[in-house]
């Protein structure tokens, strides 16, 4: 069975094609600039060189149509005909309420999905795009919708509850959704079968750093607690984003500043973070500053390990423990000085770091070592492999 | 030497003096309604009658002055003359990055002071106003401020820092600052004490939890993190404040309910938290209302303790392990189904609890067994004996 994975974004697209029998990766590939004359298409099937063509791409069914093409192209593509794609899935972010679960689509669920934009405006709608554009092209192929927050739903009341007038969360639907929900449950699934044990007999924390980041409490399989909460602004410091704020700090810069609500998001979303402290967004350049004694790039990256590592602690008392601690994501896979640091200030748990094997990249491993009372992994993290599962699961 | 401990508030005052040779308690009162027609004096000085007394009270002025009326009367006071009064210590909410710890009220003390009224509105000016009263009828007397802030000075950057642009904290001070500084540093000073160890040995996670709350990490005797910041509004659920949110929640509610700054403020400060939940913000209540199967009273229960677990949980992380957790204030004091759900849900730790220990109230005791590894407390609080300690080694 072969499934096709659509990432939609509103200006670009990622797709990955798999062989689901041993799960392999036939090509991949992107489209950029959707919706100009000059956009970008990046093509590669495993095993052949990687293609790239510039082209007026106006819509999201020329840019799936294009990436159909290549393929089936005769010397670029892997497959022979369309129709050997025996579904389609699709990443959604938002959810809501309405889906703790991926699913088939169908008219009802595209219905649905229209009625959260709202939730997620700045990504359901190109999600939701893709798929109707997937339709057009395919419409005899099963479409499937994989939602970021799916994972997140088993998140109980006193977790997802926030401790505001509960008939804003009546009228509203105003709770912690969380995000990353594929990665985290990939993540988490890969380390209980590292570990040689069923998912539903461990608690695990797993980390989700990259640009954006989240932290999930994984008890028995189950998310029972993560980071981001309504938008993916709550949590953890990020590279462009705040996190975790006081309120009234914010109605003070909103007054003092003379900011509209769509300033201070904006001054929150893209303007704060690693970025807001240290004017870098990306760890490496973090890490680049600190090697050049800038006072302020120090202080973005103690800030930025502080509050992962008080996240970390927080959900060992979620969990009332905790068995296993993983890193995953640019950050979390590509930095080991903070998984070094991190793990040293919490010492007091029992954890030790083997750090040959931290040195490790890109590929699964254990880096505690084997006294260490937590277990601790770098898993990189695979959601399309997650969403051409569940696609394969449901078709 | 005798120590005049005053709280002004914006319409009310509350007094204490102390004989600081044992620190005992002379007299206490409060005077109510400051500003009406109809303002009410309490005064108690220790083994007389307790007082009350109606009449208007326009101004604090005033209302110092009945008090020392109250407490040189030949029936009811306490002391022949004010000249006892050796010095006055005023409760100041805010002291800014400028006051780190007590300091002797000087027309400079009283021009930063003036400054600061924009950090906390609803409670610097009240307290500015009754330094200045005190002032006007005692101009011989030394006063001190004594700042709810201050303990909180030794913070870290990576702890008081937020992770938006370092601009925003140059130019508006907007960082962390914590507040019941004055009583988390009476109860971990006294923890220490019961358990025969010097401060400077030890750390401890202070829980002071009344219709206010907030939690603060001390290491060898320092503040080192506190749940509130750079507001009262952020950290844990409270009686009418939400504590943490979202900040993409506020953003999303202000759009959807068309509400001003003002009125999300309000929203958060004032109809969140418990009372948003379950209706009732006094913990007495949403115990009655779990007791007859009040739904959404369990919930808030729930949430209230949840929230507590993961700062207990983020600041044992942040202080890389723990020796005691302290529990006081109005429901950390009496509240022993909160610290018994706590201290169970934290037994990864190795936390065991004395159930007879833990039903006792008013009086500091340990309630953890001998056998437990974190030693756990429950310290009545009391800021106005510390604010009498400043006071008297400053004069």
């Amino acid at each position: 069975m072969n499934i096709f994975v659509l990432n939609c974004g509103s200006s670009s697209l990622k797709y990955k094609l798999y062989a689901m029998e041993n799960e392999e990766v036939l090509a991949e590939g992107k489209v950029e600039r959707i919706g100009q004359d000059n956009a970008v298409i990046t093509h590669q099937s495993t095993g052949k060189e990687e293609v790239t063509k510039t082209m007026p791409i106006l819509e999201h069914t020329v840019a799936i149509r294009e990436s159909l093409n290549l393929l089936t192209h005769s010397e670029h593509g892997i497959i022979s005909d369309v129709n050997e794609i025996n579904a389609v899935g699709h990443r959604v972010v938002h959810g809501g309420e309405s889906f703790s679960d991926s699913v088939l689509v169908t008219d009802r669920t595209k219905d649905i999905l229209d009625s959260l934009a709202e939730l997620a405006p700045l990504h359901n709608p190109a999600n939701v795009t893709g798929i109707r554009a997937a339709e057009q092209i395919m419409p005899q192929t099963p479409q499937v919708a994989v939602f970021d927050t799916a994972f997140h739903s088993s998140i109980p009341p006193h977790g997802y509850l926030y401790p505001i007038p509960y008939s804003v969360y009546q009228r509203h639907k105003v709770r912690r959704y969380g995000f990353h929900g594929t990665s985290h449950k990939y993540v988490s699934q890969r380390a209980s079968e590292l570990m040689g044990k069923n998912i539903e007999d461990v608690k695990i924390i797993s980390c989700h750093l990259g640009n954006g980041g989240s932290i999930a409490a994984i008890a028995n399989g189950k998310s029972i607690d993560t980071s981001m909460g309504f938008t993916p602004l709550e949590g953890l410091m990020m590279g462009t984003r705040s996190g975790d704020i006081d309120p009234g700090a914010i109605f003070y810069i909103m007054k003092k500043e003379e900011l509209t609500l769509h300033e201070i998001d904006s001054m929150l979303n893209k303007h704060s973070g690693l970025y807001g402290i240290a004017g870098a967004s990306d760890m490496r350049d973090i890490e680049k500053g600190i090697a050049n004694d800038d006072k302020l790039s120090k202080v973005a990256y103690d800030i930025y390990e502080y509050r992962i590592r008080k996240y970390i602690g927080a959900y060992i008392a979620a969990m009332n423990g905790v068995d296993a601690i993983v890193f995953t994501a640019g950050i979390g896979e590509n930095t080991p000085s903070i998984r070094t640091t991190l793990c040293e200030n919490l010492s007091c748990f029992g954890i030790i770091v083997d750090e040959e094997e931290n040195k490790k990249r890109g590929e699964d491993a254990e880096i505690s070592t084997p006294e260490s009372k937590i277990r601790v992994f770098v898993i990189p993290t695979d959601e399309e492999l997650v969403i051409a599962r569940d696609t394969a699961a449901i078709v």
